[in-house]
Parts: structure tokens; sequence; C-alpha cells
């Protein structure tokens, strides 16, 4: 097991009615910015439930911060932070909106001229403008972790940020949204989380046997809840199991005293930025021929993941890896989501050249748990995903 | 599941070489009680480690902190820190310096007059002096959790105490620390470990997948070292995963949304107290029986465990369940440790009378998963453990 260091601060309220004790998180006297998305939540009751909780509180509202959250749009949202002396952010949404806050959080106090500097040099924010969560879209794990992606149009840029300072204060994980969640973002949360929980294990063995077995747990649950998700999203038991794995998969635990991976996400954010694919499907693109042209270095961890998540008990240390490789790429099918670029755009001839080049651009030349992986490898294993 | 709230705000220092790190989390200007044993850390090196990490810090001492921590002696502590003015304390030990730590953390800023009262009233703790720990045992997992017992000899009372404000703000864990713990000590901390796990997992079923995966995975992972660290404690990788489990085992994250038990622990503290049993060796005298007597209520989750830990495929549900008591006897077993009251005192006729009276005598009268379990269902577990 390798040293680290492992600090979560994030209150957790889980559970059916949990969002009417938003009002006891957030301080009296707070002049709160409330963020949301496409404004499904003024349809579904989750405004309300939140709006009432929050009678009597100073409350600005800033709606449409779109699914990869936009840095323009941002910018305008840190205006009224700015000009509405607000001092607590409130998400209310998934991944996209709460990664856009955290990044608001950050630029709200920033000292520098350009908050992009927050992303493009990598500056860690110590501290940030506290902000609490309401999840409405299990998947990215983004209300217990201090890490965002932000995604700039004019550039083409999406970029990770993040720092001690950047845990949600409070999220409210209240399993019955995910019953008036469409059928494609439930698809989505169970592939997104699904993989983050590969890309922590799927790579050598280092004799951090809790983490491998926490980490399998995870994806045996997603994987028993996943068929009664797609069938029946108010199928409470589902639904919590659901989101409880999500928030789980990406808090920081599992990669404690690992190595990682997160080649899948690297080149995945690519075809985001390129293609505008889900980043879930992006991933679900790249995962199979990742694992295929890597299956040397990382046979005994997929032979594991075979046995132990899947049940596959015969074969050898080789048949049971590629056997591992199939289920996954099975499971994504099983949830309805493809897993060949060709399947998402015409005009996938040529991806992976970009991709190459786009990641030597940006200086990432050592992908992949030995951070050995060059752009060059990475074109190849795009071009496996045509 | 059922509704729950989670927060756990203490920083971990995971791994060999993090002693010297104590310097970077306390705050320069503080001053300093440190709090240990029965001074074995002066001959193991570890104390060496913390002073030479605290060179320029005002450090008070403060030894002797008996195993079931002794009111008595921290009320002396307690004078110390009022007397000295400190301003921070740092527990260098096992789960009962902590526990009297977190003590002395509650008692130092409690307003009342006597703070017994802390725990015979049930006061929690919402902020106390703020404590640091260095980990020389792992067991009870009190150095990421909030809770305390605390023992008094002259009521013959142990008893328990916690709150939010009784985290430690940081714990270093060094798995190097564990070549140094006697035989009996590294059993007692794989039986407390193991069997706190137990305590938070054999109910009933209530859906709750991934917890239920993750207590699993600890319990699997104690199996897996615990041969080694008996046979070897210098090795890192076993050591590295026995404390992590430890700590795993009781912070909290298993017993979110799912029943828990804790009546082996309640009667266990009873039979310490009437006879100085170590702690770990009493939940291994009562873990057997107390299954066996409420192996009605329990077998679903009891076959679980058997088919998923140990690996018992055949047989009916109760004949499972029958297989996974046997196995965790088998355990205790494994690692030198007896499972019967008459293995550690002759005088054991009449204690199972005796700890119902004392559990009366408490209002102790609705123990385990269903508050069901009265005094004279203790009386019998505890006679079956004879």
């Amino acid at each position: 097991m390798k040293n680290f260091e492992f600090k979560n601060p994030t209150k957790i309220l889980f559970g059916e009615g949990q969002i009417a004790k938003v009002s006891s998180e957030v301080p009296a006297d707070a002049k709160i910015l409330l963020l949301f998305g496409g404004g499904s939540i003024k349809k579904n009751g989750i405004y309300e439930q939140v709006m009432s909780a929050l009678e009597g509180f100073d409350v600005v509202e800033f709606g449409g911060i779109p699914a990869n959250p936009e840095y323009a749009i941002l910018m305008e949202a840190l205006e009224v932070i700015k000009t509405k002396n607000i001092t607590y952010l409130l998400a209310v949404g998934g991944g996209s909106v709460i990664d856009g806050t955290k990044f608001l959080s950050a630029a709200a106090e920033y000292d520098g001229d350009e908050p992009w500097d927050l992303l493009e040099k990598r500056i860690p924010t110590l501290k940030g403008m506290p902000f609490g969560t309401v999840l409405t879209l299990p998947a990215t794990g983004s209300e217990m972790n201090s890490g965002a992606v932000i995604t700039r149009a004019d550039t083409k840029q999406k970029l990770t940020m993040g720092g001690a300072g950047l845990f949600p204060v409070f999220s409210i994980l209240d399993p019955t949204v995910v019953k008036s969640i469409p059928q494609r973002q439930l698809a989505n949360g169970l592939a997104d989380s699904f993989t983050h929980v590969l890309e922590q294990y799927m790579t050598y063995p280092i004799g951090a046997l809790l983490q491998d077995r926490i980490a399998e747990g995870i994806m045996q649950s997603l994987i028993e809840v996943a068929p009664v998700i797609m069938k029946d999203p108010t199928d409470y038991k589902a639904a919590a199991n659901f989101m409880w794995c999500c928030t789980m998969a990406l808090n920081g635990l599992i990669q404690k005293g690992v190595p990682t991976d997160w080649a899948i996400h690297m080149m995945g954010h690519e075809l985001t930025a390129l293609y505008g694919i889900d980043h879930a499907r992006t991933l679900a693109i790249l995962t199979g021929s990742h694992y295929e042209y890597n299956l040397e270095t990382k046979r005994e961890k997929l032979a594991q993941y075979a046995t132990r998540v899947w049940g596959v008990t015969e074969g050898s240390v080789d048949e049971k890896a590629k056997a591992g490789i199939e289920k996954t790429v099975g499971f994504f099918h099983s949830i309805g989501i493809d897993t060949k670029l060709s399947d998402y755009t015409d005009d996938y001839k040529g991806t992976g050249a970009e991709i190459a080049k786009r990641l030597t651009d940006r200086g990432m030349t050592g992908l992949g748990e030995h951070r050995s992986l060059t752009p060059a490898d990475a074109e190849k294993i795009v071009e496996m995903s045509y």
C-alpha cells in the first residue's frame, strides 16, 4: 500500500425528505446564490422543496448552467456573486451544476485577474466561498469531493481544478429525485460511476486489500441495481444504492494508497470537447479498447475483477482478464450505451491523431498508472474504439 | 436503506514515516499535552520520533493512562491541562489513550461542575479542545471516530461518551508500529475490529448493498492478514491492511443507513468491569452465544456472511447461518483467543444474573438491533458463554 493522506469533511444528509434540512445547514444570515441547470428542477418539484425550506432566507437565483459547465456562463454568475454580495452558494443539480459551483466558490475568493488561471495554471483552492449541494443526478461524485471539470467553448478546452477548500460543506442526497431522471441520464450515471471505480482499481496489484474490496463492492452493487434502475427508477431501494454508490465511487476513499489510471477520462474529455458526446458515453467508448491495449500491464487486476465482480472462475489469467473486458462492455450495452465512436459520429476518421495532438499540445505525455502512455498510444486506443 | 447523516472530518496521514509530519498538523503556537500509556512508546522508538518532530514546540507530558482509561487518572491530567494552560492534546497510543484524550478534550471545555456527567448524563460534546493522535495499536478505530469509553474504578462503571466535537483533528497511522506490539495485543486488535464490523452488519437485511459489501470486505481483509500478522508483525503489507481495516471498521461509514446491534459490546463492557478481561476477549467470549441465541432474527445475514466471507455455499439458510457462527468462533481460536468465560475465570457462576442486574440498574432494557433483548436474555447469553 502506498502512503496517503485522506480528509473529507463534507457532511452528507441522505434519504427521503432530507431536502427540508437545507435550512439547518445554511447560516441564517447567508446571502445565497442558488445555482441550477436547464430548469428541470422547476418541473420535478425539487425547486419547490428547496425554496420552501429556504423561506425567510435571502436567495438570488442563477439558472442555465449547461452540461459540461461553460466558463462564459459561469463568469456571468461570478458577476452576480460580486454585485449582489453573495456569501453562500447552493448548487441544486448534477455534476455539472456542482462543478460550476466549485469554480465559482474558488473564483469568488481568487485574487488574480483571470479566473481561468485556476484551471490553466492548476492553482489549487485552499479556501473558497462556502457552498452546499442538493444532488439531483447521481453520477459524478462531485457532491462529496473537491474536484471539478470546467469547459471553455472558445478554446475548446475541458480542464480540471480542485483543492482542499472545494469540498461542499454539506450535500443532500434524496434518492427520490432519481424517479424524474430521463433514461439516458440514468444510464450515464451508472456508466460514469462504474468507470470512476475502474479508473482507481484497474491498475496493478499493490496489496491494498480493503481498497480493492470496496471498489469491487461498489461495482457489484451498481451491477445489481442497474437493471432495476433502468426498468423502474421509482424503486427506492435501487435508487438509494445507486446514489450512494455514485458518491462513494469518487469521494477519495478508494483511491487512497493505490495507483490510479484516469487515462480513459483524459481521452474521454477530448472526445466530449470535439464531438459533444456525453461524458459517460465517452468513457464507455474507450474503456474496452484501453484495457485491451494495456492487457499486459493490467492482466492481474483484470483477472481479479473478472473473478470477484463477475464470477468468472474458469481459464488462465489472460482468459479471465479478457472475459473481464467483455463483461464490462456487455454491462454498458445492458444499460443501452453504445461503445464504439462510430455509433456516435460518422466523422470519426482521424480522431485518434487529433486527440494525440491535443494531448501533446497540452503536455500530457505520460498517461495511465505508470505515466507511460504516450499520445501515440492514445491515438491507437482511440482508433481501436472506432 | 435508512436515512442517515455522515460527516467525518478527521485527517488521516497513513504510512511509514508519517509521524514526522505531526509538526505540520499542530499549530505552531500550541501548548501541547502529550498523553500516553504505560511507557512502551519510550522503548519502541515512537516517543523519540514524536518528540523529534515536535522540536521547538511547547510540550508537557502526561503518561500512565491505563488500558480501560480510568477516570481518576484522567482527572489528574485535567488538572495539568488547567494549571499549564494547555491548548492542544496529542494522544500517542492505542484506543485507551485516545479515548482518555477524548474525555479530556470534552472535559477541558465543559462548563459543569462534574465532568463524569458527560458520561453519566450522556451529554454530547459539540466542541472540545482540539487534539490529534499518533496510533500505536490498531484495534478500536478511535483514531477516526468521535466516541470514547471511560472506566471508573470506584463505581465499577464503564460508560460511553461522544459528540460531533470529538473527532481527532488528525490521526497518524504508521503501520511500522505494529512490529513492536505484543502478540496478545495483536490478537486483541484483530478480534476487536472484526467484532466491530459484526456489530454493525449482523442484524437483518435492509437492502444497503454497499454497506454490506464494505463490511464483508473489511472482514475478508482481516481474515486474510490475521495469520500473517500473528506470525510476522514486521510484514508491512499485512500490517498496513490490518491498520486500515481497524480504522475503517469503526469510522462511522459502515453503520450509516443500517440497523446496528452492539449488544455484544454492552454485555462485554460488563465482563471487563467485573473481571478485568481484555475488551476484545470479552467480545470473543460473547459473540458465538449471542448469535446462537438470536439465530432466528439474524439468520439471513448470518447465512449471507457465511457465504460471502467464508465461502460456505452448501446447506439451508439455517445450516449456513450456523456454519457462519462456527467459522467466527474458529477465527478467534486461530489467533489464540479463548471463547469461553471459564477460560478466563473460575469464578464465573452467577455472572449471567449479575450482568442482567447491572444492565437493569442502568435502565438498559432493550439491547440489540430490535431493542428487544431484555436483561433476562442477556443473562441466558452470558450463561451460554460459560
